[in-house]
C-alpha cells in the first residue's frame, strides 16, 4: 500500500519563505538543491513557474545551488528559460543579472579544482547586482603570480578567496590588501586534508585581520556576503 | 565450499527479544533495517507472518525503519498488509496505527530537506498512540513564519524539532514553550555541516532549558520518547 | 587610565530577560555562574534583592547554578536568605520548593563521584515542583543493585539518569521501564573518557529508544527537562 | 652559566613589521599579548615609546590585545598614556580613537559572560573609526528582545555578533537585516560547548548567507572586519 | 607505454613475512584481503598452492580474511580445497581446524547485524584452536535474556563480545563473569555511532575492569586474542 | 543556610557495590580515587574500618588508585596499616599480596616517564596474586635493548606494554612472543602526542594480533585483565 | 541555455605556474591529477603537447599524479609517449628520467597494500634525478626482515618509509640508521586506522628524531622530500 | 608505610638507552625533561657526572630540552659546567657546541612568541655541528620581510620554518626556495588554533612540495632532522 504524503502543502509553504526572504533581505531566493530529491527540486521549480504564469509580483532573480545534472534537467523543464552555468552547478532565472551596482568583488583561486566553487561565488555575487571578476592562477607556492596581480586586487570593494589543501591563500591576500576578504574553503585536498576541514581551520586560524570565513565549499554564501559588502563601495574606476 | 550459517536458532532469538520489549515497554516492536542484509530482513519479516499465522497473541504493531527500495519489497513480500511510508523509509505491520490517546505531540522542522525524518518521527508517535501534526515550514532565517505558528506549537504535549545545517531551530522552539522539545538532528548539511554533527553540538549546548537530544537521523527515537512525554497529558483541546 | 564599562544598563537587560523566562514559561529564573565574574554574580544577585525591596512581583524562585565558594559568598552576602546546596554548587531564593505536584522525578547515577550533577538535577526539579528522589547506588557493572532498585524505578513518570566513564547506565535503565529516561552525561572519567564526551556519545547512540540527552554536566537542563515531562503524570502512589 | 638571547634585534623586527602593516593596511597596528611573555611585551611597548620620543613619524594607534593584568601594567609602565579598557583586556595608545567615519558598527551578544569579547571588537571598530554601539542583552532563547531591537540593528552598516554555547544568535540576526553579520564565537561554554568550538560550528554552518566567521574570542578581528565591512557605508542618520 | 612492476619478488617476500611468524608464534598466516588489489590477492593464494606442490612443510592453516565475493572466488580458483565461510568473509585453508584445546571461547553479540564480525572472531578462535561457541541474542536493552545466558557465560576462559551502536555490552558481561572479555567494537550504527567509533570510546573508558579492546571489526585479532587467553585454561566440562 | 546531604545513605550504598564485586569476581575491591573529593574518600577508608572492626568477612584485598597527596593521607589516616606506593600513587590494604600463583605477568615500558602508570599495573597484578615483573628500559627506537630481553619476555604468561608518545612497542612486542599483550597507553606525550590519544589509536591499529587495549593510564585495569589471563598459565619455571 | 566558461586562459595560467616551479626549484612540473576533471586533465597534457611542438624550451620532465584509468587515457591521447606507470597511478612526459645523481634514496614498505604509494615516492625521486631502491617486505610485526636488511638501509642518503595501520616503521628505522627518514603514512587501514589518520599521528609522534612527516598517501611529495634531502650525499658506493 | 622503588637499577638502563643511541646515530644525547619529575631529572644528570668522573668515554654531548627552572636548577647542580640557554627551555653539556661542519640550518619564524621553540631548533642543529642562523621577523601578512630574505634562505642547506597560527609559513617558504623546509608547527595560537593542531595540519596539507612536518613545538626533532639533512651539503660561501 502507498501512502500520499502531505507534499503540496509543504511545497507552498517552503515558496513562501523564499519570496519573504526577497522582500525582507533584497537578495534573490536560492535553492539548495543537493539536499532535496529531484522530484522536490522539480515541484519547487514548477511552483515559480505557476506563480510567474499567474503574475505574481516581487518573484526577484532564483538561484538554484549546488545541482547536479538530474536536478537541472528537472529545473529546466520547468523553467526553461533560466541560465544553466554548469562549471558552478548552478542555475539562475529569469537568466540576465541585474544591471552592476557598487563596487567590484573579486574572485581569487589557485587553480583548477577550485573553479567549481569560485565560479558558484562569482555568479551569486554577480545575480546580487556586483560587478565581478575571477582571478585564478594566483597560488602562494608561487608567489611572483600573486604579486603581478596585486594590482587588480587592491581595487577591489571586497575579494573572495577560494582555497583548499593548505587553505593558506586567503592570509597572504589580506596581508595586502585593505578591502575584506571572503575566505572560502573548498574540499579540494586529501589526507589530513580531505573535506576542506583543514582549509577551514586555516582560514579561521588568519594571522592576517580582515578575514570572514564562511563554510566548505559555500559558493553561494561567500559571493551573497561579497556582494552585501561592496554594496556600498565606489564602483570600479570611480 | 559453501558453509552453513545458524542462521535460524539466530532470527528465532531477535524476534524473542522484541516480543519481550513490546510486552515489557508497551511500546511496538521495531526493526532497523539498514544494518541489516535484505536477506536478514526478509527473514524476520517472514517470522512475524509465522507467528501470526500461528495465532500468536502479543504481535503488537511492528516498525520497520530505514528500510530502503529493496529492504521494503523484502517486507512487503512476506507482509503484504503492511503500510508502506516511503517518504519516511518505514513500514508498519499491521497497518492502522491505535486509536490516539494522550497529548498531542507536534513535529516541527524547517523545509524539505529535512522530512524523511521528521516523517519518520510523526509516524513513530501516531503508530505509539498519540495524535499528530507536522509543521514543515519554519526556519530561524524566517523568524515570522515561525512566530505565526506559535499558538499551535504553545498547545503540544511535546514538540519535536528536526533540524540539519546549524541545529538551531530547536533553542528558539523551546524558548517560546513550556512543554518539552526533543531535538532531532538531520544529517542533512555539507562542510562543516556534514553528517548532522554539528548540529548535534548546537542542540546539546543549547542556551534554553527543556531539550532533550536523540541521535542524528533518529527519527524513530524522537517519536518514541515524544509519544511517551505525552502519555499523561491532556488530549488536544481539552 | 581606568575607562568605565556600561555595566549597570546591561545587567538590567540580562534580569529583564530572565523575569521574561519566567513568565513565558512556567520556570524559575536560572543564573549560570562560572562563566561569569564575581563581580557580575554579585550584581546580578543585588539586583534580585533591590526588586524584591521594591515590591516587585512575578519574582519567582531563581537558581544560582555552578557556583563555586567565591561565587556564593557573593550571593548570600546579597541575598542572605537564599539556600546553598553546597553539594549541587547550587542556591535557590527563595529557600523553600513549591509544594510538590505532578509526577516523581527519580535521579538516578551509579555512585560517588557523579552525585554533584545528580543533586542539581534532583535539586531543579524540586524547586520546579516535583516529588523527588535520588538513587545514588547501581551501576551496570553490578546488575543486582540495579535489578533490585527496578520497582522503584518503575514507579517514576521520569528519571534522570547521570553517568561518566562508559555512559551506558540510562541504555540499561531505559530498557527496563516505560517512563522516558533524561541522560546526562557527567565529566567524571579519564584518558578517552576525559570531560564526558565519551558518556555523550555513548548515550546519544544507545540502543534503548525512550532517552533524551542533555549536555555534559548539565543537572540544570536535566532537572528541568524531567520537571516538564512528569507535570501531567499521576502523584506518586496514585 | 646564563646566555644572552638576541633579543633587540628581534623586537625590532617585529615593530618594524607592525608599522608597515599600518601603513599598508591604513589600520591601527595590534599587539597580541597572551602568547607573549610579560618581558616580551614590556620591551615592545617601551620601543613604541622610544620611537615617539625620537619623533617617529606615522606612528597610528596601537592596540595591545588579550593583556592580562600583568601584561597590561607593563604596558602602562612603558606608555603610561595610553588607556586601558580593562573589561575588554585592550589597552589603546593613544587613548583617543579616530573620529568616527563610515557606516556604524553594532556588536550585539546575548548577555553578560560574553561582555569582554564583545568589548573588544567594539574597541577594535571605534579606533579603527567607525561609530559604535553595544546591545547586550538579546538572545534566542527570548525572541521578544531581539525583536524590540530589529528597527536598531537594521540601520547598522555591519552587525558583529557575539555568542557562546550554541552560538546560534547571528543565524537568527542575519536573517533579519540586510547588512553583513561578523560572527564572533566566543569560548562561553561547557561540555561539548567547551572552548566554543561547537558555537563556530554553528557559525559555519548557519542557514541564513550574509555571515563571516572569525575565530573563537577573536574580538580584534570581528572589529577589524566589520570597520572595513562599514567603510564606505553612509553614516548613521544619513 | 606499460611499465613492469616487480611484483614477483615482492609477493616472494610477503609469504615469507607470514610464514615466519606462523613458526614464531604458534598461529596460522593470516592475509587481509580487503586492502590488496583482487590480483595481488590471487597471487598470494597460487604461491601458497605452489609451496605446497612443491612439499613445503610448516605451511599451517591460513586465513583470508575481509574477503568480497571477488577476492573469494580468486582464492577458490588458486585453492580449491578451501572452506569459504561467506557468513565472516573468511576463507580457511585447510578446510579443517585443529582439533579443539584449551578452555572454551564464546563470541557474544546482541544481534543480526554484529553477526558476520562476531563470526570471523569466533572462526580465527576456532581455527587455533579453541573449542568455541556463538550467543547471539543478548542485548543491554533486554537484560533478562542476558541473564539467562549467565550460566554459560561463567563457563567460558574467554568471552569475546561484539557490540555496534552504543557499545555497551562488554561492560554489563565483564561485571557478571570472571574470566577476560574481549571487547569488540563493531562499525554498525549511524550518527554519532557511525563507523564504530562511539562503540570503541565506550569499551575502553569501560567502568568494569577485565576488558581489553581490538580495532573497530577486527573479528580476527578478538578471535587470535582470545584463543592466546583461552589457551592454558580447563576444557569446557573439565 | 546550609544543608545536610544524604552522604551517609549513600556511601553504604557503595561499600555495598564493591563488596558484592569482590566476592561475584575473586578480585580485589578497587576504589578510584582522584574523581571523588579528599572527604568522600576518607568515609570510604573509614567505612572499611569499620566493617574491619566489625568483624566483617569477606573483606579481600582493597587497592586506592590514582590517590595523591592528600587523598594517600586521608586513607592513611583511617587504614594505617594500608600500603602507600607513592611512585604509583597506589594504595593497598591490607598491605600483603596474596601468594603468588599462576603464570608470571611482566610488565614493560621504555623508560622514566611511564613508569607510575606502569607500576600501577604491576602492583594491581601483584595484589591479584600472580607473580610480577617490571623492565623498563625497552623502547623501539633502540632494537637492541628490546632483543635482548626477549627470551624473559617469552617466558611471561601476559605482559602488559605501556608506552606513551607513537604508543608502538605493543606491536613490536606482540610480534615477537606468542603470550597474549595488554596494550597500556599513557599520557606521556605533548603535541599530536598530548593525553595519550595517539598511543591509544596506535595500539588498536596494530598490526600484530594477541593485543588487547585498555584505557589511556588505566593501569588498574591493564594489571587486572593481566592477571585474569595469566590465571592459569604455569608458573615461571614449571 | 550553456554557457562558456572562461576556461582557455585559466589553463594557461595553470601551466605558467607549474613552468615556473620547474625554473625556481629545479624540480619537475607536477599535475595532481584527481581534483581535477578528466576534461581538464586533458586540456592540461595537450597544451604541454602544444608548447613542445612549438619548441617551447624550459619543459623539463612533468609527472601526472594520482591519475585513474580515465585521466590516464586522456593524458597519453595527448602526450603517446608518456610513460604510465600504472602501480603508482603516476605518467611520466618525457618517459626517461634523467642521470641518477647525488646519494640513493631508498622507499620501504611493509608489504603489498602500501605499495602504490611507495612507487609513487620512488619514482618521483628517480624523475628528480637520484639513484632508488624499493624494499617492501620489512615490517614491524617481524623484526628479522628488518634487521637483515639493515645493512642496506643504512648506505642510503634518505630512506622513505611509507606504512599505513599503527604507522610506526618509520619510527624503527630511525632509531637504527643516522640518515634522515621521510615518514608517508598510507590510508591503509579500517575502524581507527580508517584515512591513515593514525599511521600520521603515530609518525608526528615519534620517539626517534630524525624523522620529516608529508600528508597521507603523498607519494610525490615523500619523494621529493627525499630527492632534495640526497641532493648533496655522496653516490651509492662512493 | 613506605616502599621503595626500585630506581637505581631503572635509571642506569635508561642511560645505557642514550648512550648507545649516541654511538649508533652520531647524534647527541637528548633528555626530554618535561615528562620526567624533577627527581628523576636530577638522578640522570647526576648519572651523567658520577659516569664522566669515573672516565667513561663516548660521553658526546648531552641536550637537556623542555626544562623548567626547577628542571633547570637540578640539571646545573649536578653539571654546574652545563651551558643553560633559558630562552629555548634547553641545556647543553658540555657548554661548546662541536666545530661547525656541512651546510648551513637557517631557523625561519614570524615573531616574538615563536623564539622559544625556533631557538631549541636552532641550538640543536649547532650542538649536532651546524652552522646555524635564525630569521625572527618574517611573517606572511606582511611579504615584502620575507620578499627581502630570500637571497639569505637561498643559500641554506635546510631551513626549518617555525609556525603556529595558521602554519601557513613553511609552505610559502618552500614555495621561494630549493632547499628542503623542515616545517616546525608551534602552540602558538588560540580559539580554533589552539594547541598548534591547527598549524600541523596546514603543514601536512601544504600545497608546495619540499616540506617534512615534525610535531607540534619538537624544536629539538626539528633541528636534529635539519642537521641531518644538510649534513653533505657545502660549506656557506662555498
Amino acid at each position: 500500500m502507498a501512502e500520499k504524503t502531505p507534499a503540496d502543502g509543504l511545497i507552498d509553504g517552503v515558496l513562501e519563505l523564499d519570496l519573504d526572504r526577497s522582500r525582507r533581505r533584497g537578495a534573490p531566493e536560492a535553492v539548495l538543491c543537493d539536499a532535496k530529491s529531484v522530484e522536490q527540486v522539480r515541484t519547487i521549480a514548477a511552483e515559480y513557474a505557476r506563480l510567474h504564469a499567474a503574475g505574481h509580483e516581487d518573484l526577484g532573480p532564483v538561484l538554484f545551488t549546488r545541482a547536479d545534472d538530474a536536478r537541472a534537467a528537472a529545473i529546466l523543464e520547468a523553467l526553461p528559460e533560466a541560465l544553466h552555468h554548469a562549471d558552478a552547478h548552478l542555475l539562475a532565472w529569469p537568466a540576465a543579472p541585474p544591471a552592476p551596482s557598487g563596487g567590484e568583488v573579486i574572485i581569487a583561486c589557485a587553480g583548477t579544482s577550485d573553479l567549481p566553487v569560485a565560479r558558484e561565488a562569482e555568479l551569486t555575487a554577480r545575480y546580487l547586482g556586483r560587478p565581478t571578476r575571477l582571478i585564478a592562477d594566483i597560488g602562494i607556492a608561487g608567489l611572483h603570480r600573486l604579486l603581478s596581480r596585486l594590482p587588480e586586487l587592491r581595487e577591489a570593494a571586497c575579494v573572495v578567496v577560494a582555497a583548499g589543501m593548505d587553505g593558506a591563500l586567503p592570509t597572504v591576500v589580506a596581508g595586502q590588501i585593505s578591502a575584506p576578504v571572503v575566505a572560502l574553503p573548498t574540499s579540494v585536498g586529501y589526507g589530513v586534508a580531505a573535506g576542506g576541514h583543514a582549509a577551514a581551520l586555516t582560514m579561521l586560524s588568519a594571522c592576517a585581520p580582515g578575514i570572514g570565513v564562511v563554510n566548505i565549499d559555500n559558493g553561494y554564501g561567500a559571493g551573497h556576503l561579497a556582494a552585501q559588502i561592496a554594496r556600498w563601495a565606489p564602483a570600479p574606476g570611480e
